[in-house]
C-alpha cells in the first residue's frame, strides 16, 4: 500500500521470544477514525487512544502483544503516554499523531525497559514490505496472520481510478461483539474527511466485528482503527464513490472478522447463523446472538451433530418473540424443521452429512415478520479449555 | 417423609437400560405449587403442567428421563395428556391431579408403548422407601443423586412441633438461571394454602435455582414443583411459623441447586461469586451473572488460576455501572485487588493456593453503593465439551 511503512520485532515483552512490538507509519499525517471496546473496564491504551483520535488525524500506530496494559491504574496510563512520546521522538513527529495499542495478559505492569530499547529498533526497521512482520508482532493465541487486501474502482471526471484497502487484525479469544474485536487496523489510500471515515468505519464494524463471537467475553482492549493516507482519489459522503468505498470497506472488515472467528481459540469449524422472519430488528439480533453464544450449540457443531433442538431452545430463551410451531430451520440447503416439526431421519442424515464441512450455515426462519440478522461464530472444542486453563502459566 | 410413596423403574425409554420412569404419589391430594422455565420454546409437559397446577392441587408426579417430549408439536401434547391419564387410571385418581415431567433428548416423539407397559409397573412398585429409585429414574448426564432432607421446628399452642422438607432434583447441563432448573421436586408435610406455598416457593427459587449456572443455556423443560401433604402443622402467611418454613425451604432449594452445580457437566469445582457495593439490585445481578457465565472465568478456575483480570473484565462488560479504580476483589479471605490495584505476587500466590480447593468463593466489591447479589457456578473442563459433542450419538 502506497504511503505506509511497517515493522515488527522481538523486543522481549513476550516470554517466548517471538515478535511482540509492531509499528505502522504513514509518510504524511493520515485522516483517522477509530472504534473502541464498550467494556467499562478498559485498558490504558484505549483511554489514551480516545483522546489521540479525537482530532481525526493519526500518523503512527505502535502495537505490542504480551501485555495488555489493562487494570494497571495511573501508572499504566503514564506508561502508555510514555511509549507514545518515545515513538514520536524516534519518528520525529508530534506525540498527538501516535496511537498505541496493547494486547496480552491483563494486570501486569508494562515492562518499560523493553519499550525503551525496542522502540528505536522497530522505528529503524520500518519498510514498505514490513507488513507481515507487523502482523506477527500483534498475535497472541492466534495461530495465523489475518491480513486482507482489496482493490476497488471509482469513476472520476477523468475516467475510472483504482483505490486500495488493506486490513490487519489479531484476535482469537475474549471475542464477543460489543464494538471492534481486539486489534484491527485498516489502511486505505483514499482521500476522505474524518467524519465521513468514522461513519464508514462504524457501518462496516456493525456488520463485521460486532457480529462475531468466539467465547462471549468482551475484551478490555478492542480497537479498530482506520487510516486514510490521502494519496488517492477524493471521497465525499453521499456520492457514488463513497458507496464504492463503503462496499469495499465492509468486505475487508467482514473478511477480517471471519478470519478471527476461524482462528478462534480451539476452533475447528466456522458457523454462521442467520435469523430471518423476526418481528423486529432487535429480536433478530437477540435470537442470532443467543444461538451464536450457546455453548451447547457450539459443542454440537464440534461433534458434527445437527442438534436443532439446542438451536431452537437458544432462540426460545433469547428474549425474542418466537412461536415454536412456526419455526423453520435449515442447515445449508437442507430443511430439518418446518413449522415447528422435525422432518425425520432422512432430513437429519442429510444435515449430518453437511456438518462434516469446515463451514456450516444455519438459517432459522421465525416466520413472524421481515427482520433478519446474522452472526459468525466458531465451534467449541476441548482445546479452548486447554488454552484458557493454562493461559497465564 | 410421611404421606408420600415413590418408585422408579427401567421402562426402556433410555437406550442404556437404566431406570427412566419415576413416580411420586401422595396418599391424599396435596397442596401444590410449581414454577416452570421462562424459555419461550417449552416442552409439552410444561404446557400441560401449567394447566394441571392451576387449581393448586396435585397428588402424583410421573417423571421420565431419556426423552424431553419437547418440540414434538400437537402429538407431544396429546402424548403428555395420555401418560397423565394412564397414570391416573392406574392410581385410581383424577387425571387433573397428575403432573408429568420429561427430560432428555429434544425433538424425538415420546415412545408411547414404553409408557403403556411401564406405568402399571411403576405404579405397582410404589413404596415409602422408593425415594432413591425415583431419584435414579430422572437422571440424565447427572453423575449422582440429588436429595436433600431437612427437619424444622415451629411453635404451636401446644408446644414445639417438627416438620420436614424433602427435595429431589436432577440437572447437570443446559443449566442457566431463568426459573427452576430442569426437574426439582420438594415435598413437605406442612399444612399450607396454595397461594402461600407458591409465594414461599417463588422466594426460595429466586435465591437458589435462579442463581446458578452450568453452561448458560436455559432448558425447555425446567420445572420446580412443591407438594405439601397437609399431614403436619398448619402454616399461614405472615406468621412466625411461615418464616420458619420459608427459611428451611430456602435452605433445601439452595442445597439442591448447589448439588446441581457441583454435578455440572464436566465440573471439577464449585465457585460462588458475590458482587457487593453495586448501585442497584439489577447491577449486582448483572455483574454477578456475567462473571458466573464467563467461559474465560470458568476455564481459569479449572486451571486453578486466580485470574482476576477476567473477573473484573466480565463485570465491565456486564452493563452494570462500575468504576475500575474503586473495585476490590477477594478470593476467599485473600484480597488480590484493592481500589483497582493489583496487590502483587505475594497476594497472588496466596490466592493461587486457595484455588486448589474444591470450592472457591470470589467476592467483588464495586464500592459504589449497598446492593449485592450472589451466583453459584462451576468450572469448565474438557469434559463438558466431550459430553456435549457426543450427547446424541
Amino acid at each position: 500500500m502506497n504511503g505506509f511503512r511497517f515493522a515488527g520485532i522481538a523486543a522481549g515483552i513476550k516470554k517466548n521470544g517471538l515478535k511482540d512490538l509492531g509499528l505502522i507509519y504513514a509518510e504524511k499525517p493520515a485522516v483517522g477514525a477509530a472504534l473502541f471496546t464498550r467494556n467499562k473496564v478498559v485498558a490504558a491504551p484505549v483511554t489514551l487512544g480516545r483522546k489521540t483520535i479525537a482530532d481525526g488525524r493519526i500518523q503512527a500506530i505502535l502495537a505490542n502483544s504480551g501485555n495488555a496494559n489493562c487494570f494497571t491504574g495511573e501508572q499504566g496510563l503514564a506508561d502508555a503516554k510514555n511509549t507514545a512520546e518515545t515513538t514520536a521522538r524516534a519518528l520525529g513527529i508530534s506525540p498527538d499523531l501516535v496511537m498505541v495499542s496493547s494486547t496480552g495478559v491483563i494486570g501486569a505492569p508494562l515492562p518499560m525497559e523493553k519499550f525503551e530499547s525496542g522502540i528505536p529498533q522497530v522505528t529503524a526497521a520500518l519498510v514498505e514490505g514490513g507488513l507481515e512482520d507487523f502482523s506477527d508482532a500483534i498475535l497472541t493465541t492466534d495461530t495465523c496472520r489475518k491480513i486482507v487486501r482489496r482493490t476497488g474502482r471509482i469513476k472520476t471526471d477523468s475516467g475510472a481510478r483504482e483505490f486500495s484497502i488493506l486490513g490487519i487484525a489479531k484476535g482469537s479469544g475474549m471475542i464477543r461483539p460489543d464494538m471492534a474485536t481486539m486489534l484491527a487496523y485498516v489502511l486505505t489510500d483514499i482521500t476522505i474527511g474524518a467524519e465521513d471515515l468514522k461513519q464508514a468505519l462504524t457501518h462496516a464494524n456493525e456488520r463485521s466485528f460486532n457480529r462475531i463471537t468466539v467465547d462471549g467475553d468482551t475484551s478490555t482492549n478492542d480497537t479498530l482503527v482506520c487510516m486514510a493516507s490521502g494519496e488517492g482519489e477524493a471521497i465525499v459522503g453521499n456520492e457514488p464513490s463513497f458507496a464504492a468505498f463503503q462496499t469495499l470497506l465492509d468486505e475487508v472488515c467482514y473478511d477480517l472478522a471471519k478470519m478471527v472467528v476461524k482462528d478462534g481459540e480451539g476452533a475447528t469449524k466456522v458457523a454462521s447463523i442467520t435469523v430471518k422472519g423476526a418481528q423486529s430488528r432487535e429480536d433478530a439480533f437477540r435470537a442470532s446472538e443467543a444461538i451464536a453464544h450457546s455453548n451447547l450449540v457450539k459443542t454440537a457443531i464440534y461433534g458434527e451433530d445437527p442438534n436443532w433442538g439446542r438451536i431452537t431452545a437458544a432462540a426460545g430463551r433469547s428474549g425474542a418473540c418466537v412461536d415454536q410451531d412456526r419455526m423453520d430451520l435449515y442447515f445449508g440447503e437442507v430443511a430439518i424443521v418446518r413449522q415447528g416439526r422435525w422432518l425425520g431421519p432422512e432430513a437429519e442424515e442429510k444435515a449430518a452429512a453437511l456438518m462434516k464441512k469446515d463451514e456450516i450455515d444455519i438459517i432459522l426462519d421465525l416466520n413472524l415478520a421481515e427482520y433478519s440478522d446474522h452472526f459468525l461464530f466458531c465451534d467449541f472444542s476441548e482445546n479452548y479449555v486447554k488454552i484458557n486453563a493454562d493461559y497465564r502459566t
